[in-house]
């Protein structure tokens, strides 16, 4: 539903590649409730996505930008002003990616070039984004910036591996940036912390379907799915959060403050009732 | 600006005592977006305050309650659905109190029958509430339920005294019920922790001034106001938000993640600069 | 082993029940490293335990005391200080009792009056226990104070119910009085969030055996047995941690940091092959 | 005074340049209580410190490593485990330095090459220290990995830049490896989030008096000295503290969870009281 909530804000939109996307989800929702925008995503992202499709339907012109290079922001930003006539007042930093769990290289045996790598594209390129929006001097006043993270930044997920130290740092770049934006400019900056999404990047991590699944089942309300989520960015573009500042705010359903849950419990103790028959038939 | 974000949501608001008082400003915003309501707060409050004036500003009754007394929530919950018709989609829990506090008792010295008191107000009759409401299935599905928090309940602010023990076990009560909730009806309970905000209960405590004007100096945006806590809270209250629960979610332009900022810094160097000149002076 | 960590240190442990309890292990570890205590517990307790015979073979003195009682504790206090020839070092706080849990109430239909007398014996007693400390001034410098917490103070367990409420208390509890001693005395005041521990109080819990189970194999070491944990408590009366306090410390095998094992992982994977064999024999 | 705590216990201790370093002072306690270990620094500190002294005191042999090398550490650690005849029990990283700091680059215009230097030496070498611990089998069963970080990781010094990220990913190398190192072998991994402490290191950064004087006012207990952390740490290298793991520790006198203290209350309002004096003077 249209609320116009966004109506008159203009904004930048990291990393959509598909429909299943939080990005993608977040650039419908804007569109939605009002909100003018340009899309970016690196260059190799958008040759194996249909972001263009998405440009099409949301009426946003795509710029290619990889944001690990300060180079390319600089004219992501300097063009999305001047085609969106305007300063801006959001920006979703929706990207992640770790070479290191492509190659399934288990956390101690890291590739540590990868691990830069890793730390590069998924951590210090929100830093690189901000970095060149204060330079530039193209955020408006009380503008809200936004980056996505996990809750491997504060609890072990083995098969994360390094992208969990990369969420830690993400997390604590959003602190530090939105100290600085925040002190200059009332820009918030804030990072959500999501439930398992079943996208692109996810499916690349090894034994992430057993792991969707257990949080589906821990969390009192179910995982949260993308185009849920895309609504709450959407409420921290909005006017209704300006003081919500250099957090992380968990959007999943219950997760994080769970302890165990009644079906997990149930799935355990189906687990024993099925051993014990079974050592039964065995004597 | 109305963007009819509640529309044809329904709810009660508890705490509402002046325009100061963080329920009355979200009575408006609430009112601005859509919603209908029924105000509740205590007799003596109600004798106290002007919150009828409300009532008739927002269109709202205004029906009084103790919320440590089930039967009086009981009738309250039953008169409320009834006179909007249908089930709730929100409860704004706005309601805090501390007799020791208020007589001044400093921590070490507490008198324990008020203190058992303080927990009942500020905190247990979260529960109640809650449990009233899921008794009576009064909520409807996807609905969201506040209470209104202070960091207090993860460090210490001396003068606070027992108050930070309650706001404690109120967010515990959030996450406990929250779970409950979540899994029954998909109803999400969070608590904001709310900037320190100049209300008849926060101008009873001492050294509140002091406090005011430190936060005011460490948080990058300074403190969140009354009325744009009104409005987060209302963005909990919409659908833009349906995933986000158990949470304590801070609205403190950036206090809580700010070890020291640059102002305080200042302020540090000129009590220095002055002790220096003194000093010499006196030479 | 003995090497005399608490050699000349007096203090009082809280708790004990018989060889479960760690309250027990403590007093075992705390006289092989040279300290001198009483021991005190509720009067029904002592009847029901067997704490006389630890007092035997600790060489310490039993002294009956609800906690829940100032004038009890004040007797207490007054007592231990005299039997030991001197002021405290420490104080063991390992109380705690739901009547609501005892009577499986669960979290929704909570008795009041017994959640009251949960929060009363498991958290304020805490409060009860440094206030009349303070007010007989019988801790020493650098005294050591430390309560038993859980993890349910921070996320949910639903079978854990009202004490979730209480472990958060007394968790806030510490901090404020931990605050207030620190200052004056330059005493620490700590909780320990230890793994769940079989012992007569744990034990009562509904579906205990099956967290217990869930925990052992969440945790990386393990859950923690309960004589490590009176190792862990014993360090915290040592002066190897004098500027430690305010801070509720894990015990627990690496529980509250993981958020998938690789052991749940396993049990997980065996359930689905298990459910996907049952539906081909049912074709 | 000795304990023998460590008896029988071997390690490596990184990161000692002269008196004030806490990994001087670990040295000196953990040989007091019966440790036997090998001290490491880079080449380049080795030249500047007096760490030969410190050597000679312990008996101890001095290699040098460059801990961002995994050559130079490969030869360390088979070299230490020679010289100490067995595996290791413990290993303290104290190590920490960025570039950007020393150079007074403000948050906002990092030097992104040094950023990743300072990523590299103060949280990648942690990875890279355990990283060859594992890989060439020289940890003890039992034994206690211990890295020194500060609370920058979770809240903004602004004068802290890229140093605050760099403790935010050594935090989470500590999670992350300990769930590693702890179910392979029972090792645990913590950090201790340290009070600021008057080192070479942090001596360079601006602003650090202010900021030390600053805690010492915040803390109820003051700030934690070097000594009484090197106490800490070989608390966490003895048999008292099996369990703990995956966790950061605060030993910081109370400052972490300190909202405001009754001496920066004092110091505020003696500020306004003499700009309130300045303006009567001025009229």
């Amino acid at each position: 539903m249209s609320f116009n909530m966004l109506k008159g804000k203009k904004g930048i939109i990291f990393g959509a590649l598909d429909e299943n996307s939080i990005a993608w989800q977040t650039a419908l929702v804007a569109k939605e409730q009002g909100a003018e925008f340009v899309l970016s995503n690196a260059p190799i992202a958008l040759r194996m996505g249909k972001i263009q499709e998405l440009g099409e339907q949301c009426d946003a012109k795509v710029i290619p930008a990889d944001a690990t290079s300060v180079e390319d922001l600089e004219k992501l930003f300097s063009e999305a002003t001047e085609i969106l006539g305007g300063k801006l007042d959001f920006v979703l930093h929706s990207i992640g990616m770790s070479p290191n769990v492509r190659k399934k290289k288990p956390y101690g045996e890291l590739d540590y070039k990868l691990y830069m790598k890793t730390l590069d594209i998924s951590a210090l390129s929100f830093h690189k984004v901000m970095h060149v929006a204060e330079k530039q001097d193209v955020m408006n006043e009380w503008g809200s910036i936004v980056g996505l993270s996990y809750i491997a930044a504060q609890r072990v997920f083995p098969f994360y591996t390094d992208m969990a130290d990369a969420k830690s740092l993400l997390e604590s770049i959003a602190r530090s940036y939105g100290y600085r934006f925040g002190k200059a400019k009332n820009v918030r900056v804030n990072t959500i912390s999501q439930s398992p999404t079943v996208t692109k990047a996810g499916g690349g991590i090894k034994g992430f379907d057993v792991f969707f699944d257990y949080a589906e089942k821990m969390s009192p309300m179910g995982n949260a799915p993308a185009d849920e989520c895309a609504k709450y960015i959407v409420s921290l573009f909005s006017d209704f959060t300006r003081f919500v500042t250099m957090q992380n705010l968990y959007h999943d359903g219950g997760f994080s403050t769970t302890g165990i849950s009644e079906d997990v419990v149930e799935m355990i103790l189906d687990a024993k009732a099925r051993e014990d028959e079974e050592k039964k038939d065995e004597e």
